[in-house]
């Protein structure tokens, strides 16, 4: 296990490193120090507190960190996101400060968004705190319920100690703002619980601060809805209510990970593995990564994951931020808890929840793996141990090959080089499902973004009407269909700042043949288009997208005249969640868009927040509004936006889990016309191999690498701890 | 090197193994000694002569093969298809004949096209024979140019021994049926030839089958076209032409793999590579692979390349055959090659141009490789070493994997499957583009088919307007704009032949909402749509895909009561290559569809030919065809044709190759409600890791795979052969 993803002062990318346990200590022990702040310790039965709920980096504005990277100025000072639950106040409601500088604070801020709205204490995100109080709330409310749950589904809620119920919570918690009030959906514990939902959900009120004054306000059960556990309870006694029997569970659980059935041949042993005979052929300093003629500084914000700043090839920045900015899924069903998920996973802490990657099961034995630190609905800073693993990754494709034959059996030469990559890997489990986030850098300058979909399906109860929504995936278990939508935040900088956008496609243009009197020729002919506006560059879901999206530096030319430029290539198969304007869809506005380009402003920092989630009708960020006033971009900082996504109609196979071949999507950047030519020919791996005189002598190698390279040592014993901890 | 693609004869895959040397002899042998085919060798100047183009397995029919792999019933004899050029008759044409029985033949008969209608010699593809009297015939067309063409390019074509000229040919040959007449660009012949272009192009007209009587029809030069060399040559003495003078080439060459330039830390040294600590968990028996429960026969038709029958997963047959029918690449441009060069690649021998896979590079040092053998434009068969090669792919990313967190700090469980998959791989080096053709075989019944493009992109003389049509990627060189589309053959049997083809998509539903009235719920529900006739269910390129695209057999239902089905997902971002029914659009009908679902025939056994090439205007495969008949395609023997692809805008980084980072497209078989869960449930690659006691005591490791799985061995020293000899 590597140290942790601080890089030494001195490199550059150190200003964009996470904070260190000691600097989130820091904050905490300034902002407790500040009597008007009246943080306190979470305690007692009630919400009416005011905790500091997040600390993490607030990364330096652009500006100033080019300063110090391309200008030789200071470090930009580090300062410190914290967000503070002001429960305890008149007016409850969350701000977020700037605190700093670090490692010392001696001020801080608040931090406004949009519009200098506070945010309304509704939207904060769920903690474990409210959890804690949630299921005290649900054990209480279902008691009444015990004898049916008990004879139909031999699981319980309260009091229990073996087979116990537990439940999945969904979002929105209401229909407008201001209102928290959850569907629960019950599911029997087990292993996989998500798809042991036992028939019944409900909708508990916990807007108010103090639970004494929650309250279910609807019960749904096997199809019908009632006014409250008592009434579902009394109809349920005398006889009155159509109920759902469970089937006992059988071992091995079909919603668990032990292998059952006959096994195929050959899948006993292992398999082929990633090895390095000659060690690692990247840098990992700290949060610095280098690799290829590749240098990007990372970091795993607690808020929403991975983020890549100064993200450089061949020592020229490419782009200045690639950051992932959220990841949604939208749901349709027959159950009022399916038909109400509208998952916004920055609502749930998707960059916190970044548990251990497995040695040899999620990343390479080979990887290297890095800690991170989280302060995230904690008390104080936690270690997560191994949350990003650094690998690299045999593509098992030649990066690029020929075979020159001579036609006659011979051959002038044949040329290759091997495939590699460099693989930045972290997770993001929100609850059920299971993000694989990676960053590919290839040695030729291209660089992949994509995520992989795994984990449980967010089921329900299978009604006749559910098939509508998606597939039964067990005898009582519907999987609803949904829509996985993820935003990606890429500020390019080609070739400088000064940036301009372009769409590419192809046109047929029909011309006389100029060789052939009379004849006509039809031909593809490049459609390029300069896209000047924000609003023009909002590439809307519905439409197809033109193939080549291009930024361009148009007065850098490469040695051959063209603006040098690097291109977007999506990998997707997104669809709209909404239709556009509807309620919730204003929270997630960025997904109207496969592409969206603006002007870079400091302030517009993220495209979503953790608040949208609870409060998607008003919500803290709405990304629409960064192109409302719909600024020229032409010669400007432009950040590209990329949503990237597909539709999941879940089947029998994604029980026990949905596997990954096949649900994955991402995006390219990849040069074009940014060199003068591929830069892989500075790549020592080519082989090159030349017939020597008349067949069949031997023919001549040419190599620039050992061969042959030699054995590969034994991957240490498979170890994992499974837990964060306190530090 | 694995010893040959024939299976043991009691292996069902025997029946769809390709011809062995021996076999191919005896057909040969059979048919040269019928005199009324009045073969000969090839001789003589001219190309009047009966020849023996190609002989390659004619698959049994489905019916017989059915009766032979599921009802015990015998092997269907073995048979060849042989192509004959009949220079020597009166109406010179190609005839393709069945022969059989293998090994001894003993009869043949003719095989019809479409319409009964004989081939017209002119579509025959270009023989070795015609390149040598076509390459004679430039060299002496171009004698008047020798002062041009040293002047200004310093190489020369006639005469020539070091300094040498060469061409690239384009096609289709003509403006309409009949025609034979080629566009020849004149190249520079050093490494890399195909970006060498002096600016000279010449069409010649070669219909005559005596090259006596073949002649310049055109020659364009510099951007301006001259009725031929003489006048060009007449005009250029007397100081008329405006002369493009290229400079010398410098070292290492620009097109060459040559490495330049500083090296990328850490790119002197071998990266990672694919290891097998437990040897192979595949079995690849003659022509039958086994791997992770699925079985395929498999063979690479000299025609068209790969081929997979009796593709099965669990025992259960997925698809009966799955095949790779054509490669085009549709191209525009400003000079008259480039506006003509429609390659349809099955006329250029794209099965057969399956050259040495390097190992390490093409495909892992771990992989095995297969020899084939081709009989295709040669005089007797000819064994092509490495043409094939399988190996076990560590994907890097889980098959499945599930954390799940008790946001305590602690966790319920943590469960995963490595991700491994089987990939069986061929290469076509179409002159100067490398095609990888790749098949993946997933252990959760997921198989992928995907294709690489790499190798010298066709180029052309840069000229001013070029820039329409392309990029200038080096100071004489225009990259052009082109369409890659590739044809797949996937003749599903899902559950049986008894098929049925369905759309599913999302649409939005505007509903009351039941728990709140007055409140309405927008919401996704499944929008399926069962396809009734083939022209229906040709889904076109214009139009957007619906994302699933179902073969059911609505008869078979797993066990959750849904009719088992596979699913076709696209990765492509295929378009147009020309207006629908433009002339040369007929030759690739098949190009209009994303998807086409036609009833199977054994007589629609391609979608194209080796015939397209040379007449597309009246193809001998015309696909559409296969659907205007319209036929019902409700449970039915059905055959989807998927169409895959990219446009592609070359740019400096395609030099000197386009690499494959990006540059791939394919899809994916998916069983959708297949099983009854996910088949990788038999997998015993499982970890599952749970906590034991109050943390942090080590958790309980659960596998059924041994730990550490020990070291790799160094791979064999790198060793490459490059030629294909007479056996
Ligand atoms: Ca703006
Ligand atoms: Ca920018
Ligand atoms: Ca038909
Ligand atoms: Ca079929
Ligand atoms: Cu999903
Ligand atoms: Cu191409």
């Amino acid at each position: 296990t590597h140290g942790g993803p601080t890089a030494t002062p001195s490199d550059h990318a150190s200003i964009f490193a996470d904070l260190t346990a000691a600097e989130l200590r820091a904050v905490r022990d300034f902002l407790r120090g500040r009597p008007e702040l009246g943080l306190t310790e979470r305690s007692g039965d009630t919400l009416e507190h005011n905790t500091l709920f997040l600390v993490e980096l607030l990364p330096p504005n652009k500006r100033a960190a080019l300063r110090h990277l391309d200008g030789g100025g200071p470090a930009p000072q580090r300062r410190a996101r914290a967000v503070v639950f002001f429960g305890a106040q008149a007016e409850p409601n969350v701000t977020e400060f700037s605190v700093g500088p670090l490692p010392r604070p001696r001020s801080y801020r608040p931090l406004r968004f949009q519009g200098g709205r506070a945010v309304p204490f509704s939207a904060r995100p769920v903690t474990q705190r409210e959890y804690e109080l949630l299921h005290r709330a649900l054990a209480a409310a279902t008691e009444p319920l015990y004898p049916l749950l008990r004879d139909t589904t031999g699981f319980w809620f309260h009091n229990c100690t073996r087979r116990c119920l537990t439940f999945s919570d969904i979002a929105p918690r209401g229909l407008q703002p201001g209102e928290r009030r959850t569907w629960f959906v019950l599911q029997r514990f087990v292993e996989g619980h998500y798809l042991h939902p036992v028939g019944m959900e409900l909708l508990l009120d916990h807007r108010d601060l103090d639970p004494r004054r929650w309250a279910v306000r609807s019960v749904w059960y096997n199809g019908r809805y009632f006014s409250g556990p008592q009434e579902l309870a009394a109809l349920y006694e005398r006889g009155a209510v159509a109920v759902a029997r469970l089937p006992d569970l059988a071992d091995p659980l079909f919603s668990s990970y032990v292998p059952r059935g006959p096994t195929p041949a050959g899948s006993d042993a292992h398999g082929a593995k990633v090895c390095e005979p000659r060690g690692r052929r990247y840098r990992l300093h700290g949060n610095r990564l280098q690799y290829g003629g590749w240098s990007v500084a990372f970091r795993l914000r607690s808020s929403a994951g991975l983020q890549l700043f100064d993200v450089r090839f061949g020592g020229e920045r490419v782009a200045y931020e690639l950051s992932v900015q959220d990841a949604i899924a939208f749901y349709g069903g027959d159950t009022p808890a399916a038909m109400q998920t509208k998952y916004v996973d920055a609502g749930w802490g998707m960059g916190s929840v970044t548990f251990e990657l497995a040695p040899g099961i999620d990343c390479p034995a080979t990887a290297a793996f890095v800690d991170v630190h989280h302060m995230y609905d904690s008390a104080g800073p936690r270690r997560f141990p191994r949350a990003l693993c650094v690998f690299e990754l045999p593509t098992a494709v030649p990066l690029r090959r020929h075979f020159d034959s001579d036609f006659r059996g011979g051959f002038h030469f044949y040329a290759g080089l091997e495939g590699t990559a460099l693989v930045l890997r972290t997770t993001s489990t929100v609850y059920n499902y299971d993000y694989i986030w990676d960053v590919l850098l290839y040695p030729n300058g291209v660089l992949e973004a994509k995520v992989h979909a795994t984990g449980f399906i967010h089921a329900t109860f299978h009604t006749a009407r559910g098939r509508r929504y998606g597939s039964r995936v067990h005898s009582h278990v519907l999987g609803n269909v949904h829509t996985h939508l993820v935003h990606y935040k890429v500020d390019l900088d080609v070739a400088g700042t000064a940036n301009s956008f372009e769409t590419m496609d192809v046109s047929f243009e029909n011309i006389s043949n100029p060789w052939s009197p009379g004849a006509r020729v039809v031909q593809p002919r490049l459609r390029r288009e300069r896209i000047r506006t924000e609003r023009r560059a909002a590439l809307p879901m519905g439409a197809a997208l033109p193939r080549y999206l291009l930024f361009s530096n148009t007065r850098r030319r490469n040695r051959w005249g063209h603006a040098r430029s690097y291109r977007i290539q999506h990998q997707s198969h997104a669809g709209s969640v909404l239709p556009r304007g509807w309620k919730e869809e204003k929270g997630v506005s960025w997904s109207r868009y496969h592409l969206a380009v603006t002007r870079h402003r400091d302030s517009e920092a993220c495209s979503s927040s953790i608040y949208n989630q609870n409060d998607p009708w008003e919500p803290a960020v709405n990304f629409e509004s960064f192109i409302r006033n719909n600024e020229s971009i032409e010669d400007q900082d432009l950040v590209a936006w990329v949503t990237v996504g597909f539709l999941h109609v879940p089947h029998s196979e994604d029980v026990p889990n949905t596997a990954t071949p096949g649900n994955s999507v991402g995006f390219f950047l990849r040069p074009f016309n940014f060199f003068d030519e591929d830069p892989s020919v500075s790549l020592r791996s080519a082989v090159i191999v030349r017939p020597r005189g008349p067949s069949p002598a031997q023919p001549e190698v040419q190599r620039w690498t050992p061969d042959p390279p030699g054995p590969c040592a034994a991957p240490p014993p498979f170890s994992y701890n499974g837990t964060n901890w306190a530090v």
